[in-house]
């Protein structure tokens, strides 16, 4: 299966998601540590367009979900890194696209090491706060702890 | 907004749905009806790119769905054939295609009046039964009634 550019900015409009986790890390001076991802998650059936986004990319992996579903995953922060320039020079549609962009301020300070201080990783909490109100509870209690910690 | 086939192709390979409606109508000879649609629901703060796929295709409605949430929607048969056509020349990638190929099925029998007919008709509700999982008891109900009646 060969994939075009328009039909992957397309397909990832529709199904892609730019997530920043925030992970307790004990090791870590900070304690937290930061987990950008890309993912495209399909049902197993469509497992081969998983494949056909590896392949077209050059990186990334593809991973079992959740029960049936299966994943195309970059985690590596210079593969996140190409994957960001990508999205950058072929721009999403859809308001994901407001999320790519978010993403990829993270990638930057990630990039810049910033992550690894107080200031930064607050910073990038506050973005991962705005992409997404579902852990928003979570990330305030972490960045309570940061701020009087 | 301009789009592109491949992106269109893309994107309806992750939010496209085709769905073939079968639902009373007393007034008919059969006493029921077929209503193929094919929609895209997106969030209302992406209402532009349903916008934008109106403009591309050149018919077809964008109307609110349910809550927060607006469709683009085809169901005149005139303009489903020539939807039809699009992605029979732009082929979709994921296993949404084999339900368009289903679709486009029963649009070409739909276009011969074959749905007027017991005989097209049962051929038609075995083709939704097929493609939509949860609608089959009451499918198949509507079917013994067409065979029995």
């Amino acid at each position: 299966m060969q994939l075009t550019v328009d039909w992957v900015v397309g397909f990832v409009d529709g199904e892609g998601c730019f997530h920043i986790g925030i992970t307790e890390h004990p090791e870590m001076n900070l304690r937290y540590q930061v987990l950008p991802e890309f993912t495209v998650v399909q049902h197993k059936r469509d497992i081969q367009v998983l494949y056909a986004l590896k392949r077209f990319f050059g990186f990334g992996v593809v991973r079992k979900n959740h029960g049936d579903r299966w994943a195309y995953r970059v985690r590596k922060l210079e593969h996140l890194e190409k994957l960001c320039e990508f999205f950058l020079h072929h721009p999403l549609k859809t308001r994901r696209n407001v999320d790519f962009r978010k993403f990829r301020h993270v990638v930057l300070l990630m990039k810049e090491k910033r992550h690894l201080t107080r200031e930064g990783l607050l910073e990038i909490i506050d973005i991962a706060c705005s992409m997404n109100t579902a852990e928003r509870p979570r990330l305030e209690a972490i960045k309570a702890q940061l701020v009087t910690g």
